[in-house]
């Protein structure tokens, strides 16, 4: 009765993501509604339904489950071998940690993340120096029992990245950094503040509510299944069947909320566009973190950013905002790509953006594999930033100390930053050669040629594939640094004729 | 080892708290935020959380615990057996039901509230009564099988209102409505119109936000561990050990949210007031439906609409509505007054809800005993209607289809509505016999001295008492019709006077 077994699997599946998205709702509370005096009974509730998701997750009636229906696959459908082998696949690395290891990873991170904020404030690496060094023995050690005889590394990125590697990452990210340290070292300040001001005044948040909704709704945002609320540090979450966005409001500075609720748009659109009748399985999932990463920065950079975009755009913003009359497409373009070496990679241009992440990427390989010690991590980043961008942090607090991810025990996630940028270029020249430009749509703003395809080719596949065999199901090819060159080419090209 | 035992309870108790406080977000969520599309997976959300939470209330590691301590309190400090004995009640309760019925009645329950959407929207009695009648005979059922020696409608009643019985609750009404009706009697419609329009006009919903959130602030809710927000049908909720509050505006009328803001505002007074080490045991618990009414109608009704407050309020809303400028605290203080008869129990004023509450309680006990059936109800509604209010709905839709309560299977809930007015009005003459005149404190905006009596002989002591015996410890007596008649029939002469 494989069928009766893989019902019953789904139907796990659907209670676990039930008791998933309404922790979700509870840490999205947690970003922006919660008064702040909740903090404490609040993190207790996150608490015990996690532990209850968890249980639920390792149940030993699930295992035998799962287990049962991995060893005999021959009457499964495509879908359905898709849903066992990845859930099988997450369980695997899950069961190989026993619950000791797992109370006390979890801990450490909660407490490491506490002490990287004080450490940060006070500008103080040496407080947080001995629980990075204990999350990377952990990490290792982690690694180490989910499988002995794979680069360490390697196992540590699937989690966030299933089918990557740093065999085919780390030429990658080679090709891009040699390419854009020389590009990087081009860019003066002189070009950059020319456009500087174009976009910046004064902006009244109410106005700017209704703009970067109706911003989000063209571009395809389902508001009957989705809302836009506001966030310190903006992301995206899926309750139910429902998405909701948020994004953060500068009222001198328009392209700020703009940019940020075009990213979680793109976030947003890959999450509606999931097949709804797989929801809670693999096959209703995102691929990996990359790919979704992917789609943020394909409708933030590669169509927020592009001169057809502000064709569209620019008269829905200058009756928003009369100010804006006199102001050209030219100069709004000019003024959402200025581009220049930064210390801070969450504020950082399109284009030095990626030296941030291969940065971290080198960094975080080195001490995995034991070539680079914590203790010698701040003059490690230092001399990279001066070698890469140019420019040097005068305090850890701008260098090291500026993520939270390693702190939080994130080793193998700064990857998929950049990886979805190569992702990006490669959809978009994908997508072209399927559907011919798209200026002109854009212009018009038709953006659902371009989304109707992104949801074909990504979102309602799943994990049918994991990323890089998506992006060579897709493109044709394995990705490369390429396509994110060409673009970022251009982009400097453009700063520098005027 | 009963300590060791409590502490378990204790931690099961909390953990099950956690539970209902995430349900309560997605219910809360489904009230005010939610995008329409989301639904269905909302409320398979919900589902699935209320499983789990039944899972652990009736797993039968807890009824053993459970059993085990109430065998054996002699060690058991006097609040560790209030949480003890509580605790047994409410889970004899439940376990006196099988699953299969528990589930045919929240299924019947859920059927029949989505017929009564549409026979009241359509004014067909007809479609709605034989739900109706299933569910009379369920909660007959349901009655029995609970305690088979009582009175089946004493046993619906408790719980909601454990403590109270049709023995003292139906004099108690009697009482009430014989006083009632002779009054309402003499209300004309002449009086009540000389006062509309004074604080009508038009507030812009910006400033009213304002002006309500500086209103619940000042009464003493805590907007460091609460928030207010806006629903169709406003409600408060507890989420973690913060309160949630929410209210309706109608920009051309000053009262509305005013009065709904302080009604949510004393609910959420007592859930802030509740002693924080108890959380999500008894002894940090309301103690029943009656005594919350009874907070929320105290600072509606006794403090929101007397003259002192407006003496304290009306500068206040001068300042955030200048169109105020030449009103009176005399004609603000009618215009939150006025009553005359009406169809609506929920649009009723002070003086006749209880006659709209007084006839649901006899209804429903006639329907209980089996001396009225379901058939004969729009027409007895209709000549009771008559009968106390002097006037005649016109459509089932305006009279017995109106409330949701019944189509629920909420029956015996009705009753809390009113005894939380007889409360209310004991409550303030204990106060003030306690600490003198509130009028003093009230005009001056000093509600702190009312609050922190209401914290200590009301929030704090959790479920230490059951109703009745909570009013007997703290007003001397058992609660009768005679102060809230008083309060009645002062406001009639106010009427009257001018």
């Amino acid at each position: 009765m494989p069928n009766d077994r893989y019902d019953r699997l789904i139907a796990a599946l659907r209670q676990q993501a039930d008791l998933a998205g309404a922790l979700r709702l509870l840490e999205w509370d947690q970003e922006t509604f919660m008064p702040a005096g909740a903090l404490a009974s609040r993190a207790r509730q996150i608490g015990t339904l996690s532990a209850l998701l968890h249980e639920q997750q390792t149940a030993p009636a699930f295992l035998e489950l799962v287990d049962g229906l991995a060893a005999d696959t021959a009457a499964l459908s495509p879908s359905a071998l898709v849903d066992v082998c990845e859930t099988k696949w997450r369980l695997d690395r899950k069961r190989r940690l026993d619950t000791a290891l797992v109370r006390e990873r979890s801990e450490l991170h909660a407490q490491a993340r506490g002490v990287w904020i004080d450490a940060r404030r006070d500008d103080d690496f040496g407080a947080l120096a001995p629980f990075l060094e204990r999350i990377v023995q952990t990490e290792r050690r982690v690694a180490r029992l989910i499988d002995a005889d794979r680069d360490p590394y390697d196992v540590l990125l699937e989690a966030y990245e299933p089918g990557a590697t740093t065999a085919t990452v780390a030429p990658l990210f080679q090709r891009l950094r040699d390419t854009l340290v020389p590009l990087v070292a081009q860019l003066g300040d002189g070009r950059v503040s020319a456009a500087r001001g174009t976009l910046c005044g004064s902006f009244p948040i109410d106005t700017q509510r209704a703009f970067n909704r109706a911003v989000a709704a063209q571009v395809g945002f389902d508001f009957s299944r989705g809302r836009l609320d506001e966030a310190a540090h903006p992301f995206t979450t899926t309750i139910g069947n429902d998405v909701w966005l948020t994004t953060r409001y500068d009222p001198a500075d328009l392209r700020y909320a703009l940019y940020s609720t075009l990213h979680e748009t793109g976030h947003g659109l890959y999450e509606q566009g999931l097949d709804p009748a797989a929801r809670g399985t693999p096959m209703g999932t995102s691929c990996s973190l990359g790919i979704h990463e992917s789609q943020s920065r394909l409708w933030e950079n590669q169509v927020g950013r592009s001169a057809a975009f502000w064709r569209w755009l620019l008269p829905l913003a200058r009756r928003a905002f009369p100010q804006l009359a006199a102001t050209s497409v030219d100069a709004a373009v000019r003024a959402v790509n200025g581009a220049r070496p930064s210390l801070i990679r969450t504020e950082a241009d399109e284009i030095t953006y990626n030296l941030h992440i291969i940065l971290r990427f080198e960094l975080e390989t080195a001490l995995i594999d034991g070539s680079l010690t914590v203790s010698a991590l701040p003059a490690v980043w230092n001399e990279k930033m001066r070698e890469y961008l140019g420019i040097t942090p005068e305090t850890d607090r701008e260098g090291v100390l500026q993520d939270v991810h390693w702190a939080s025990g994130a080793i193998g996630y700064f990857p998929t930053y950049a990886l979805g940028n190569v992702y990006a270029a490669h959809l978009l020249i994908a997508a072209e050669a399927a559907l011919g430009a798209i200026d002109v749509p854009i212009a018009a703003g038709e953006f659902a040629v371009l989304l109707d395809w992104l949801r074909t080719h990504i979102h309602r596949v799943g994990q049918t594939y994991r990323a890089p065999a998506l992006m060579q199901a897709v493109t044709g090819h394995a990705p490369t640094a390429e396509p994110l060159l060409a673009h970022l080419q251009r982009k400097i090209e453009l700063l520098k004729d005027r």
